[in-house]
Parts: C-alpha cells; structure tokens; sequence
C-alpha cells in the first residue's frame, strides 16, 4: 500500500509499504478513506520530536473496516469508524478512573517509538488496536466525512476543554485561533456558553472565529484583558481556553479569568520551567485543567452532535489533497499557509 | 392602584386596591410593566386551590424599582428587575444546600395565606420581599421583556428540569408541549442535546414544537413509546422530562427513558397515591428527578442566555392585553384558547 | 471438580462436574478459595427464578488466577483476583457511559441462561469472562478474605447506594438491616455520615447495625418516620436507603426522607406495579436512584478501603462451612436462621 | 470591653477600647467565649501586611449572640454561634454561584481597612455582619469549644481543600504540617480516604500526624517524592494539599501527584512570579484547585462532623490562654513554639 513516510525531518515521502497486519485479537484493519495533518504531525516533521527513521505519519483518520479480531464484539466488517488518536488500554488504574489521556501505556498512531510505535493512518490502510474502546461507528446521518474526521483528535480535544471547565450561560474566552481554539470555540457554543471571544493575531483565523459567532479580538490592535473585561462588565471570563501552549499565552489567560473562574489548557507544554503570577492565580482562586484529552470519554458526545449537525469542525479545513500530495501539504502546513489539510489516501 | 383580584372561583374583577408598602429592610417596591398568567394560577381560579377572598394574583412579572429597603444592596431605585416566582430565605438548611424549592419557609406569590401570603404581580405595584436573592437585574441587551419575564418561573422551571438531568449530546424527550415542556424543548437545544422529541396530542403546540427544531410525536397518532424506541436505535432517550404531571403521563414517561436514563419531572403531582411500573424502573436503573424548581439557583444562567438571544420564550406568548381585560384572559385561559397570556398593567 | 448445583428448586447438591474451560481470549480460570451465599441466590432456589436445570450457583467468590486469555492484559496466572457478581461488556452505549449495571449485555454467574449462562463459583473452579473488567487483583494488606470477598457485590452494592446519594455531614437511613443495608451503614460512616440510623424489625440485625456505630431503630417498637424526624431535628434524613425492595418498605422510606433529600434503592424490585404517594415526593422534591449496582465502576473504592481496614464486611458472616455443606447452608439461608454464610470450596 | 490592639508591628497591647456597635440590620453583636490565633494574624503583626495602628485582631471566635439587627431571621439573642473568619455578601455574582470566597465585597475580621474594616475577634465583643450567613449556631452535642471555634477558618479551609479534590479511596498526600495542614489531614480522613500522607520536617508535628492515622514522611530523612511513590506503587498521590504558600512546596507537590491527579492549594501565593515545571504537569494531566477558602460552603458539613465527634480539630490547640496574656501569646505563636494558641477574652 502506499503511506506517507518520514525519511528524516522535512522529509516526507510517498512510499509503496507492506500493507499493515492485525497482530492482537482486540485489533481491527481499517481501509482509510479520509486522514489529516495535525499540529502535533510538526513536531516529528520538524525534528523537534525525534522519531525513528521511516515511520508511517498521521493519527487522524476515518475509514471502513477490513477485519477484525476475534476479540472485537463492537465492530464488524463493513462499518464505517473514525479512530481515536490515542489508543488506551482501557484496564489500568487511570482508564478505570475514566482518564485514558493518563493511561500508562498510552500510544499514539504515527509518532515513533517512544509513543508506543503505532503505524500512522496517513496511509491506505491501518490497524486499529484495543478497537472496541479506540473506534466509533460513523453514526448514519448527514454529516460528512469532514465534519466527522475531527471527532478522533482535534474537535474532541476542544469540545473536552470547554466541557470540562465551563456551566451553561457562561462567557468563553480562548486564546488562539488555530485549530483546537477553533474547535474550542464550536464546542463552547453547542454548550450553551452565552458569549464566546476569541483571541488571536492573524486575521483570516478571527474572521473564522467570527463566522462561528465569537466575538473576535485582534491582540494585535487591542490589549485583550482590556477587551475582555470591557466584554464582561469588568468581571472577566467565567471559562479560558489557552490552546496555544506558550508561556505568554499562558499569562494572557491569567489576565483574562475572573475570580473564581476556570483556566483550561488544552495547549501543549513541554517546557521544564515556567514563570507564572502564582499570586494573581491564588488571588483569584483559579481552577487550572491541563493534559493529553481523554478523546474516548467525550468522542460519543462530539459524534452524536456532529450527526445532528450541530457541531461543524469540518468549516475549517482550507486545504483537500490526494496522499500522493502528502510532501507538498507538509510543506504548506509547516509555512503556516493553511489552516487545515484533509488528505484523500487514494489519490 | 388597579390589581386583578380573585374575588371567587372562577371570578376575577380588576379593582381599585391601596398599592403595597414594603413591610422590611429587605423588600423593593416593584413598578410592574409586564406579567402573565400561568398554570398555576388556574389552582385558584378554578377553585383547586382554596384561598381567601380578594387575593391579587400573578406570580410572573418585571417591572422597574420603585423604593428599595435599607438592607438590599443588589438592586436600586431605577434598575428594571425580573422576580423569581419563588421567594425563599436564603439562609435555611435546604436553602444553604442551594435547595430554594425546598425552602422551609418559602412562599408563591399571589396564591393566598397558605403559600406566603404575598399579593400578585397582576397589578400596578407589587412588593418583592429578600430581594437581593428574589429579584434579578435584567441585563442590558436587545431582548425583549416577553423574553426576559418567564425566567421567573416556566422558562427556569424547564430549564432546570432538562439540566439536572441531561448531558450534551443526549437524546431529551419531553411528555407535554405546554408552556413549561416547551421552554424545556428550547433548554434542551441550548444545552446541546442531539436530538430533542416532543410528544403531544394537540396539533397547534406539536407545530410549536417543530418550529423550536424538535421532533414532534402526536400521541393521537402513534404509540409515543414505539416513536421513540424508532428515533433512538431502540434504545429510549437519555432523559425524559414529564411536564404533565399526571399519573397516565408518568406511566408513559417511563416506557421512554433507556437504561440507566433519567427521568425528570416538572410536572405537578399532588395525587396521595399514584400506580406505576417500579419493576421496569428498578430493571432500567432509572432516576428521577422532581418538585418545585430551585428558581434563584439557574435564573441567572437563563437570564444570561436570554439576554444573548439563545433562549426566546417569547415565541410562546399567543396573546397579549391589558390588565383591564383579565377577566376575559382568565377565561380565554381556562378554556385552553390561548397558550401564554402576557398582561400590561398599564392598560 | 465438585459444585454446588441447583438439581431443582430447594434442591441443592453437590456434584462432580467438568471443570470449565475458557472459552474466549478475554477469560480467567480461577481457582475458588472462598465463596458465599447471597439472597439473590434465593431466587433459583425457591423457585422464584426459573432457571434449566443443574446450573452451578453462586456470583461471590475470590481465588487465585490459574489460566489468562490470550487478551487479557491486567492480571496474570498466580494473582489473587475477586470478581464482579455481573459481567459487563464494557463497549456498549451504557457502558461507555459508565453504567455497566445498564449494559446491554450484561451476565450474573450461577442464574442461569436468561441472565447470560454463566457457571457460578459455588465451585472449586470457575471462569471469569471479559476479565481485565470484571476481574480485580486483590490488594495486598492485611485485609481477611472475607473483607474482600463482597467487593463482588453486596459490599460493592450498599457501597454505590450511600455514595451517588449522600454528601459528607450528612443523616443517612437505612430501611432494612439485611446484608446489603448493614453495607450500606459501614459505608455512610466510612464516606463521613454525621450519623447513621439503621431501622429493622429483627434485633440481632439493630445489635449489629449499633456495633458498626449506628442508631438502631426497631421498627416494631416505635414509629420510624416519628423515630427519624426526632432524631433530625424534625427535618428526615438527608438520604434514604431502601435495602428491602417491597412496597410497604418504599412508603416508609418516603416517609423519612427530608425536602430536598435523596431515596437511594439498591433494594431489588421486580413488581409490576407499586403504589407510592407521589404526591408527597413531588412536594418534598425528592430524587430516586435505583437499580443494579455498576459494580466495576465502584470496586476499586470499595478494595482500597477494604485493604485499609475502612471497610469490614467480613464482620457480617454468620456461618464458614464447606462446599460440601451447601445443601444445609442454603437450608439455613432460607430459614434465616444465618445472615452471611461462606463456603469453603475445597472442604 | 477588653480587646487584643495591634499598635504597631510586633506590639500587641490589651486595652480598654469601646464596646461595639451593630450598624446594620443584618448585624448581629456576640459576647466572644473563645478565640485564637491564626497564622493569618501574623501578616499584620510581624508588618508584612501594612495595617492602620490600633485595629482589633482575630477573626476565629465563637460566643453567645447578644444583640441582632432587625433583618436578622437565622440567629436569636442567647444563640450560641461561630462565625465564618470571611464576611462575604450572598448576593453578588461569585456568591450566587457559591464561590464566597471570591466574593466582590469579602471582609475578613481584624485585618485592617484594605481587608474590609471589620474589627477582631479577640475580645470581649465583636459584631458579626450578614449573620444569617456568616454565623452559624453551635449544634447541640458533646463538642468542645474548641472543636468548634476552628470551624469558621482554618477546619473549614483544610475541609474544603480536600472535598474539592479527592474521591473515596484515594491516596492523600499533604505537603506541610501546619494548622491547616493538620486540619486537612483530618478531613481526608473523615471522608473515606484509604490513606493519609503527611509530609514535614519538624518531628513534633510530624508525631501529631502520625496521632491521627497518618502516614508521617520526613523531609529532612528522605525524599518526599520517593517515599510517596513507594507508598502508592510508583504511581504517585491522587490528591496533593499543598498547606505550605511557597515555591519550594509547589515544586515539591507537584513531584508527588500521580497522572492524572489533583493538587490542591490552601497555602496562601502572594508572588508576583513562581517558576513552576509546567510541562510536568501538562504531561501529567493534573487539575490545580487554589484560592482563599468558601467557608460558608462547607462549614455545615464540618459542624456537623465536628458535633458527631469526626472532627476533633481541638487537638492541635497547644496553649491555652487568657486574654490578658495576648502580648506574650503572640511572641510565641511568631516563634513558633506554639502550634494553635487559643484565648479566653474573660481572663
């Protein structure tokens, strides 16, 4: 089959590969029919994740189903399924506490070894394992693909930060426009949220925001506690989002909670140390969530109002492309050249 | 002042009374400017109820702040308030427990001694006792009164029967499409339901239901249970709201919830004894939920999603007349020819 | 291997049966070291239950793993495991959302084939499907085994009654001093109960109930709702538990709930109709939980307190007899002349 | 009346000063029968928090109520009561969502004009404003006055800061043996935790930990996050208290919560800047909960707790003394050679 391959940072090939093979008795073989780049595809490409040579990319993926093991009662062949992109075990001490994004053995598709060595879905075909917790049935309804494709990774990551942080009628503020903030911004609508603001810099992601009903702040021309608090009678937002993942958004996000309110990071942090006003934090009385989401605790909720249309992720994507495209959809991904690219596997 | 008085069953006269005088430091006196007659108020008018001659009626109303006692530190002189039809103290055991519609000393307005002894809003004047907890300022934003005045009670009532009980993406089916089941439609959508079934047997209030995005069952037509077992893969819906309040209601509501649902009532059931499947309960794990709504516990989220145009109860309203008219509305109501009657006192 | 086996109904006998043999990836052979009699077991034995003839009784027992699955992932040949009374899939709807009580497919060992066909572990031998979910490797702490053998159920059972109810601080009844009712008293003391009142009619079960540090209520000397409400500051309880499961039990239990307060029925009901005063509910806005436990959903807790010395089922054990006495123990069971009997499968 | 006065830094005098008066309706006047000295009190006396000369200190005090304001419904002359340490208004948008805490207008007693103007509590007298929801009347029971006084601060604050954070079953780690520290030790505890870890490095408190069922770790022996590892099975607490407010205790914290954990902060942060490993604690997933406590949230539970002889805070009281000797008290409670000091205004 073919896949795209990571020869080394920057470095994307098309490759005719071995079609993949179910080695455990809870796997599933699923034919891919759509798959994306996310973010998170940046850090092997870019090198600052460091992966094997050769690795197949890409944990966001839909498809039909091929086979299945013996083990697997929840899916059959022929159904249409759209993955998690973490696969969790679904029995340790942190999956029966109903947090598989803390699952110790934990694996993510396509990147590398150290994350549990799973093949990526950017590719005609992958395996699927401990398939009766990590994939969903399609539900039958209108939705297209590209509304449903999001519910593996990015839409569920934004709707759980919302979900998690935020009590109908409340007022939303989420820092960054990318992706997840956009996602983020949806689920806080469908939740109920009485108002929602989106921060960002670049003006065709605001005018995004915008048309999902958010009111948009450009950081650039505004200080946006100043917007914030002017939105909220001075009293600042009940719920922020920080999906940036950057020490200054970070701090921003301080600046926009009211007291009592809830931070919630959906963004990724890596860094060893970071300088925060801890003070202002306690003053407050702040609530912080953070971490890997738990897709497969909220996926169901996302799938189910994706079916009835009333959550859209697929609005963003700007780019659609054949697999065969993968190295070129990289490079405009990397250049910040476009917000989202589906790819097709076939073409 | 002019009031819509209770002069007996079935008679109500529009009478020249002394407006009221708050009695302590922590009432407002209340310009009223709209109100409404509810259900409830049929208690009395029809003699359900017993109470004591020449009561002013009306439990649903909005005005401006008149006077306001020394101890209210919440509202002025000036500000335009809508009232919780409930009035409870805030500071007993239930109430301490965020249980207001469980007060030990709480009281209705407008529905004689044994409720509290409050007059009505159905008047030029009304008094709000605790008013810092009773009364809300009505935020500043395009939405009209009629949308704002039953966050005092039907609007919250049904929100809060649809938010205790369901979680985003459910199926809600809701048994009754009056004011209260309707405004429970509306809160469902707004709290991200996936799907939301309305079940009547009265063609005008189904056609209500339809307009609010629901899917609307004529239980004239079709076994409800078979509908809904149809519409959820035959499993039954997530959360069932009985806003009936009658023993063939509850029997019904039951046969819809899934396993493990959850059933909620805010219909009004004042039966000593009432038949039903506990066996199917018990086999299904099913909770319920009732009684009196806990108003001052979610008026402030319907208010803040009213004021952002996501809640409209307004649609609701078939009829709309003077104060002078209440007799003629009083009838218009009992006979079921109007579905939300609003009053202006001032006419 | 030798079982206890139901040859028809008041006739238990204990024979040579085939020792079983695991039949999918997902199973555990155990080799049974302890095992009870519960009173759902009465339901097959009296006939109340029809079951096919010569099944193998018993859904309480705790052993050593002697054979995993190729899928079995959390334990391993030689772990000490106790296994959930019910088998749940957990993958299907009510599964995922954390209601294995409700699970589409759920089984109970030793009821035969309407409730999943499950040999059950009144046995030496006994295998345990769907494993890495129903099976929990036994902590290690100085806990006896009889503290942890009712994990499996009854302990589990009153356990998630008291805890989806009550809030610490809080008056927990308890209507029916029975196996699970005397769970439910130890577990309102260990979740931080302000106090717990136990009522019966059976004074060595009120002699029990006082040792565990409850108020013991006969029901054959005073009025039990007078009892409760004096002992209550004329308010109820804040949570009730029903451990009987009868009609007369039910409207006693409303009876002692206060307004706002919460009836919690792990009491089984099987009636097709029952005749409460909703009336009273509605007025004192009670809320109703019920059902079959989800019991894997609460072991963990229940295993960690148990290894602390929290928890002490064990306390409760009338009689320790050999398999080899099932016969007279399920003679005694029904004559109530035991509370709790254990069986030793290899005497 | 007899008063504690802080008249400058470090100079605590005890002066005749004007008994005082109620000002509003919903003020109550208490004759004070206990009060003590807090951590808190520190601020002022050693300088860090700049104060006017002369105010009164204290804010943990009970008494008899001896006078209230016309508005006042929960509390009657001759009512014993304990106040909460904050004074927050019931009505404003944080506390209508239940977050006193975060109250617009809170006052803490005997803090100056920046914390509210309220004068303290060690004294003969002291108004309590807001009765009806700062001052609770003490449940008749076998508690001692020091059981009680420490319900309306630092019992209420080490309550909260666990019941917000764990679950039943779970390992709590407290990071600091404190008063608050001890308190929430207790609290975990009471509400079912399979064990308590308590980290310090001064032995004697480290011995009153371990007096109540904790596990004591020394700091100055081992390394805390080693010794709470080996405790949980490498898998870290599921609840860290950090009772501390410093850097180096954050840090520390942060070492020993597992993935997926809560840490939950009572120590006060006042810094501007904190330099936190925030990519550890994104990797673990972990929840922070932060801020001055919502006493009158959670002071009925502990009360109540506390009535039942569950709580016995009144342990850690390790000087008794009269008023008069309030100058000599505070020089021990700064040098530390005084866990918990109370004074009894009439000596």
């Amino acid at each position: 089959m073919r896949a795209a391959v990571l020869r080394a940072p920057h470095r994307v090939e098309v490759l005719e590969v071995p079609k993949p093979v179910m080695a455990n008795p809870t796997d599933i073989l699923v034919r891919v029919e759509l798959t994306a780049i996310c973010g998170t595809d940046l850090h092997p490409y870019e090198g600052r994740l460091e992966v094997e040579p050769d690795i197949i990319l890409g944990h966001e993926f839909l498809g039909t189903v091929e086979a299945v093991g013996d083990a697997v009662t929840q899916v059959s062949v022929g159904d249409r399924v759209v993955s998690s992109c973490v696969v969790s075990c679904g029995s340790c001490y942190q999956c029966r506490r109903h947090q598989p994004g803390n699952c110790a053995g934990s694996r993510i598709f396509g990147l590398g070894l150290a994350l549990g060595d799973l093949d990526g879905g950017q590719a005609e075909y992958v395996v699927v394992p401990n398939a009766d917790l990590s994939a969903r049935i399609i539900p039958d309804s209108g939705a297209s693909d590209e509304d449903i494709l999001f519910a593996g990774d990015i839409m569920t990551t934004g709707y759980e930060a919302v979900a998690r942080a935020m009590r109908p009628g409340d007022v939303v503020a989420v820092v960054g426009a990318g992706p997840v903030g956009l996602c983020a911004a949806m689920a806080a609508t469908v939740l109920g949220a009485a108002q929602v603001i989106v921060i960002d810099k670049v003006d065709t992601r605001l005018k995004e925001a915008e048309s999902l009903g958010a009111v948009a702040v450009s950081a650039l021309e505004v200080d946006s506690a100043d917007a914030v608090l002017d939105l909220t009678s001075w009293r600042g937002a009940d719920v922020v989002i920080d999906a940036v993942g950057h020490e200054s958004a970070l701090v921003s996000a301080i600046s926009l909670v009211r007291a009592g309110g809830v931070l919630s990071i959906p963004g990724v942090y890596t860094e060893d140390s970071v300088s925060i006003p801890f003070g202002e934090l306690y003053l407050k009385g702040v609530t912080l969530h953070m971490g890997v989401a738990h897709i497969t605790e909220y996926i169901d909720e996302v799938l189910a109002l994706s079916a009835a249309g009333k959550l859209n992720p697929g609005t963003i994507v700007s780019h659609r492309m054949g697999l065969s495209a993968a190295p070129d959809a990289y490079r405009l991904f990397e250049d910040r050249e476009a917000t989202k690219i589906v790819l097709d596997p076939w073409v």
